[in-house]
């Protein structure tokens, strides 16, 4: 008898071009026994399901929901406006217990939106986090919060830190993940206010907390969690996503440009697909919402299938890891750290108002 | 009768390699009609450059200080310690009008904190800012503040754009530089609290302020100036450098992996030679700190001889040009920034202390 996989709500109609991408991913999970909500226009989903041969007998179902909150939409007015949309009736099925987690490839601004408001924090969360996987010349690193909250606090920063270590160790399956704050010289000390005052309180926690860490350390592999307010963190995402890409075309542009160099290409084309293979941020599929009570990936709205089939591969792992209940657990045992924090007048009004 | 060229001191001591770096970049300068004094060891640069077949007619001349900053010494603590170390007579040097401007490839801390102390700031900067100079697909793009400044105001931030155009005019040659401001979304409203009053000051300036520019946007090229607090920048700065080194590291080990494809990247030598020009740091040379009333350019300590005769060019322009003046210029016609900015109270209660 093989066990029961869990159940992933797919915001089916989410990402540039929606069920086309979505469909052939849960296709692939339901192969592997993990259970598909796929939430969306019931027609347009039965007919893309059609054309690719059919449900047959695998665990996918479809639950109608009439609206769509478009990719250039305002995330508030779409979440407001929209009731029926699949992103917000996705979420609405996990907290009704109908499923155990939510994917979705569209408006990122309104997925984190609607996954705050419907799928309700942990205890003891103020702030949730979006952690981005991002490969490295070795292992992955997870890097958060890469723009669910700006302005954050020193807590909410050391909040991140075991967010990000349960990730890191329920979903990527490192022992004793080496938990950084991203800071511009190792040395404590360095940094700015916030990062100041979080070091102090990342080095009370139980984490493996190795302190400041500096931009260049994010990609040598030599780290698993690198922990950052979302402003930094949403701009260091962007920025090397911009940089890998223009690798990729300068790279290209500079092969093609003679008959030698095109015939050395040709040859090499198995390394260089290697290559792209090691930095394709595919590979991770997609952005976890951390702090929820249950859990939200965000796939970037131009995602491949891989992208998607991998985020929902990793909904299921962090639902089977139990991971919520091991970061409420870690939570609770850390709770002196708001306390501490709040009791620092200055930082408390040096930083953001309320 | 050729025009006399502006007179560099040289930090001739500063680097990983020191001198060996510093010399034979100062002997391709002095080439090019660029004076020079060498700050350090006499005996030593005398030595070294006696390795190099001596001066001869070059306009060379060596000025004896008999102490260094080490490169991982404290920078304050260096400052205060050692008062006869090449990179504070460097900078005493232009103070007292014999030099017009320094380049040091020594600790960067020092070297930041002994502009600041010796130099002295235009009226009406409060912040000199540091501009990293890096390449793109197309046109090279000014990144400041990358690390002089943390917890920068709104007003810094506008004032940091002003400085970052001045130097893509005069010393890049972009006739209207687009300036934009580091955010995390391009609609007006997105970003931290800093940035959105940043945005708010940047648009009352004459630039061609484009608005915010996201992560991404740095590096394709359609962008001159990219304004962020020192926080930001030092971290976006390593990480870019981190990046493409392990993209380095990545493609060698995969060209490397087979005969083919070793085969393969011999045939394409020349692009991958191409390539790696393209992405190179030291076409720039170094970072230079503005706002003083002279150039100090400050070189990462692995410099080459290219990157410091780079870095020594772009002191020299900078001079030629009147770049401190035309931002002196500019500074007094926007002297309401700074007012505009101390009357927001919120503002000023909620970012940093003075």
């Amino acid at each position: 008898m093989p066990e029961i996989r869990p159940c992933i709500a797919i915001d089916a109609m989410g990402g540039d071009i929606g069920p086309k991408v979505n469909i052939p991913a849960a296709l692939q999970v339901a192969r592997e026994g993990i259970r598909v909500i796929l939430v969306g226009d019931e027609t347009e989903l039965r007919a893309e399901l059609a054309r690719h041969g059919g449900v047959g007998d695998l665990p996918i179902t479809i639950h109608h929901a009439s609206q769509v909150i478009e990719m250039d939409e305002k995330p508030g007015d779409g979440m407001r406006r929209k009731k029926d949309s699949s992103i917000l009736v996705a979420c609405q099925l996990v907290k009704d217990g109908r499923a155990d987690g939510v994917v979705s490839a569209g408006n990122s601004g309104a997925s984190v939106a609607c996954g705050m408001f419907v799928l309700g924090r942990i205890k003891g969360v103020e702030r949730p986090a979006l952690a981005s996987i991002m490969p490295t010349e070795k292992n992955p690193v997870v890097l958060l919060d890469v723009g669910a909250n700006v302005d954050s606090k020193p807590y909410h920063l050391a909040q991140f830190g075991l967010m990000g270590d349960i990730l890191a160790r329920d979903v990527l399956g490192v022992e004793r993940p080496r938990v950084g704050v991203l800071s511009i010289g190792e040395e404590e000390g360095k940094g700015n206010l916030v990062v100041k005052e979080a070091f102090e309180l990342l080095k009370r926690t139980s984490l493996n907390f190795v302190g400041n860490v500096e931009g260049r350390d994010v990609f040598t592999g030599d780290l698993d969690v690198a922990v950052c307010d979302g402003f930094v963190g949403n701009i260091c995402l962007k920025l090397s996503e911009g940089l890998a890409r223009s690798f990729g075309h300068v790279l290209k542009r500079e092969l093609k440009r003679n008959m030698l160099s095109r015939m050395g290409a040709a040859l090499s084309m198995g390394a260089l697909r290697n290559f792209v293979r090691t930095m394709d941020y595919a590979e991770y599929g997609g952005a976890p919402l951390l702090g929820l009570k249950s859990i939200l990936i965000v796939c970037h709205g131009a995602s491949n299938p891989k992208a998607v089939t991998n985020a929902i591969r990793m909904a299921a792992t962090y639902v089977e890891k139990r991971a919520h209940e091991h970061l409420a657990d870690e939570l609770s045992k850390h709770k002196e750290l708001g306390q501490f924090s709040r009791h620092k007048t200055q930082e408390e009004s040096t930083t953001a108002p309320a």
